[in-house]
């Protein structure tokens, strides 16, 4: 039995005026008491305040830990669906659109998400020398100047400016081999003066120039508050929401299981001036299990990668007994991200070569801080392990499908992929400044596992990727980072199939691979386009080093694509 | 049955070296396991180190909200004693020495507790002017010097200089008239030079020139961790517990029931030369119920009051309907401090005269936000009160009962009480710079309540009390801070009967009384001291304004004691 509730239950459009925030926490607590609800909102605009949504502390997985407000706070629900009937929701202030935490069967559907102050701010350049970008800034965007740095300020927040970029004034999108910083400058002394009103002068070392009537994007450090915070629930199904602007990252999911993403949307606000969608990355999966499914959507100028989907590694910092050990958490924005539970299934592995050398079942797990958790496994262990080497929760590794949608013209890279679990990337368009797709794995700073044992790469078109040179070495990119793997007895990922894909480019270097075992291009066809300059000084189709069982064949190579020149 | 745990059960010194307090995690884990149980410490000294201390969100009334760290984190217990046997426990880092939350029966016994490293530092005055101090410091203390601010350092913490204060070199004490800031010099531009090793020279608009050889005390803002925190628990017993250092407050406790605290002193480290023990009052009760037992304690040298025992006032935000209201905090170390919940009784009062005008009961309550939260009553009540009006909780009203304890050299106050349960101060000895006993309420800043009914105040020796102008004035102090009482038909506070005590003073001000209905001074004694010099402008045994039913007879009166002249 569906319950239907509508968000008028609890007030009209003149009570709600600007802030339905509260009216949509009657409702949800309402939804608790039925075994299945549905709270739908008559078509139209709402606004929602942070005053009153509500709070709790939490550690987000690559956002940041913190007390967190959300207005659609669904936690310890059942069968809830929030049908927006494809609404504008307008949000104020630091907040959160939805946190999901600790619940199941959970449908947003048919919402478009958006925010009064965006937490990026942009303007359009002037003029610009090797010293200074003059910018024209609209009265969209807010700010103030305190001892000649630039504050971005929003409602009920104010952030210092952290990050610049330049887009493309016609395609909205980041411009050929400049990236971060307009070419990697220092803004470490840059100052900022105004000039006239809506004028700002930026002074500081420019590296590369950017062109009169571009757009610069100009972005605070930190990430407050994602648009979606999935944590520690089952069977999520996100469809037909727009994300027009989310404050951190888009789409969070952190210890959840069975994610579905359907003609989501990281997007730019139509009609609008802006460059920018979503303030990070637009999907980020992390420790989750199940299938995790992405379809038919549209991931675009979020300011930075589409999708990433990884774990975490942990790091052994002490060997307390036979078969307890102490971990520690080894990147801030991980830190307090309850990876490890009663049960899972965890794998030790190598500090320097990251490869595993022992698994074992997890008896019982304290959290001690933030830093610091304590496990005890099921097997004594003690003998085998050392301390600083690392774990991974290998119960965490979901399947992953990534079909039908179009990413482009954010910073970054495209699809970020480690899981052990089968990965299927098909029919996808792909058109982004760094590598198309990127398979990783470190212990030296992100500390993202794992390493991958069956990926299917097909029928994808890569457009044009790889434009701009920190942002990968190839269109895919495969790159654990390890020390002379050639030297090492077995490789970290394996069985990478990459078939019937489109490469079309202006520059070569299609596969670069790192200590995979099974690596397979065959029936690809590659395009050489005149978009850009060729950069290059390497030049390849496909490098591969501590590679095994690689085979090639059967691809259809434009003629004008030759990496030997 | 009581099952005795001891320490040695989770390794012996050799084990834990200079860290114990994963030993303690499992030892207190391990006591949930019985229904009593006794963890006892062999005599000894045992060091406790933060990196492994569990860690939670707290809201901590008072002293700041955040992820507090403690070493014995006593949540969800039930009978459990943990006694030191006399052992000296020193803790290293940003930790609180014990969390006690939702518990029930816990004994703490025969503990010292300190700090390697206070959050306090201090000098030695080699020289002082109108425009600087050079203070000699000892290595106990670290520091540096960042752009001419002085910067505490400790064990994994650095916070800049905040507050200044002289004390005496022979008797360890706050100087005549000087309090806070050396006469309440403005810091806000002090610089900070390195003279030599060991001597730093501050340079400020110094208002009262400290005497050479006198002692400054230098303290940071933040209030990290309180020695004791108590939240949420019944029946909490603190018997011969020495603090000689915590790093915020020594025992706060907040929505807790019967708290008696026996031979509990924060004191002076022996053999040291410490100014300070305790960084904040010695213990803040707040929204407590039931019986407050405070027996046989020396207070000295904290660096804020010994003793305060109050209420939150909120403010109405918004009248949501005819039963609910949306509740704000308004002072920002109460944000967050769960003041109400379901069931409690309630009353409303008016923001201007803080006179109450209705009651009501609590159905539920939901803590939206650190800032906000929403009541629904049992009754109806939004025709009856008006926004921005005041909510006390009345079920929140201890009993107390303060006995034969000695307050002395503190900063600021002696006892500060506000409830409306039965007060009893009785044969202790209050020698403090500011009122030896405060009894306030104010609905501007501190939003401290409430009202009292019942005072007996007896037998107390109050020796040359209130020689520092700022920090009260009288030696009782009763002050509301309401406008015009006498136009009120209400007095805000009922009976107060001061008897025999003894009143030793260098001054006049016996009482200050302002809104209080049934006063009575009688059977006391007041003795003339040649301490200090009378500083008084208005000189007076007793003023009282706004009062109603005022009785004095039988106080005996020293000859020298002469308000007139």
């Amino acid at each position: 039995m569906q319950k239907m509730i509508s968000i008028e239950n609890f007030g009209n459009k003149a009570d709600f005026g600007y802030d339905t925030t509260l009216a949509v926490f009657q409702a949800v607590s309402m939804s608790r008491k039925y075994p299945a609800a549905t709270l739908s909102f008559p078509e139209g605009e709402y606004n929602f305040r942070a005053d009153y949504a509500y709070e709790d502390y939490y550690f987000i997985s690559n956002n940041g830990a913190g007390l967190k407000r959300s207005v659609f706070s669904i936690f310890d629900c059942t069968n809830l669906t929030i049908d927006g009937q494809n609404s504008l929701f307008v949000f104020h202030g630091l907040v959160s659109p939805f946190i999901i935490d600790i619940s199941r069967n959970i449908a947003l559907k048919n919402i478009i998400i958006d925010y009064e102050k965006p937490i990026c701010s942009q303007g359009t350049v002037i003029d610009a020398s090797a010293n200074h970008i003059d910018l024209s800034v609209t009265e969209e965007y807010s700010y103030r100047i305190d001892g000649k740095k630039l504050i971005l300020l929003g409602d009920g927040w104010e952030f210092p400016l952290w990050s610049i970029m330049e887009f493309d004034a016609i395609e909205k999108k980041p411009v050929f081999g400049s990236g971060d910083c307009c070419g990697g400058s220092d803004l470490s002394e840059l100052l900022v003066e105004k000039l006239q009103d809506g004028v700002l002068r930026l002074k500081f070392p420019v590296r590369k120039i950017p062109a009169a009537g571009n757009l610069i994007l100009l972005r605070p450090y930190l990430r407050t508050n994602p648009g979606i915070f999935i944590k520690n629930s089952i069977n999520i199904n996100i469809t037909n929401v727009k994300i027009y602007h989310a404050l951190a990252m888009g789409v969070v999911a952190q210890k959840s299981e069975n994610i579905n993403l359907e003609k989501l949307n990281t997007m730019l606000k139509p009609d609008s001036t802006r460059v920018f969608s979503a303030a990070g990355d637009a999907v980020q999966i992390v420790n989750c299990r199940g299938a995790i499914k992405i379809d038919g959507c549209l991931f675009e100028n979020q300011t930075d990668d589409p999708i990433n989907i990884h774990g975490i590694y942990a790091s052994i910092f002490k060997i307390v007994s036979e078969n307890t050990i102490i971990l520690k958490f080894m990147q801030f924005q991980q830190e307090g991200v309850k990876i490890i539970a009663e049960k899972d299934e965890i794998k030790f592995l190598d500090k320097e070569t990251l490869l595993p050398y022992l698994e074992a079942r997890v008896k019982h797990v304290v959290y001690l801080n933030k830093s610091f958790f304590l496990i005890e496994t099921c097997e004594n262990i003690s003998q085998f392990i050392k301390e600083r080497d690392l774990v991974e929760n290998i119960s965490d590794q979901p399947e992953v499908e990534i079909s039908n949608c179009i990413l482009r013209n954010n910073r970054a890279r495209g699809i970020l992929i480690s899981t052990g679990g089968r990965v299927d990337i098909r029919s996808n368009i792909i058109s982004v400044p760094g590598a198309g797709i990127k398979i990783s794995g470190d212990a030296d700073f992100w500390y993202e596992s794992g390493a991958v044992k069956n990926v299917h790469i097909s029928s994808n078109l890569f457009l044009n990727c790889n434009y701009v040179a920190a942002w990968g070495k190839a269109i895919i990119d495969i790159d654990p980072e390890i020390k002379d793997p050639e030297k090492l007895p077995e490789c970290y990922h394996r069985n990478i199939l990459i078939e019937n894909n489109i490469f079309q480019t202006f520059d070569t270097n299609i596969i670069y691979a790192r200590s995979v075992d099974g690596l397979i291009f065959r029936n690809n066809k590659i395009d050489k386009t005149d978009t850009y300059p060729r950069y290059h000084k390497e030049r390849y189709t496909i490098k591969a080093e501590g590679c095994k069982n690689i085979v090639v064949n059967g691809n259809l190579f434009d003629d004008a694509f030759d990496p030997t020149s």
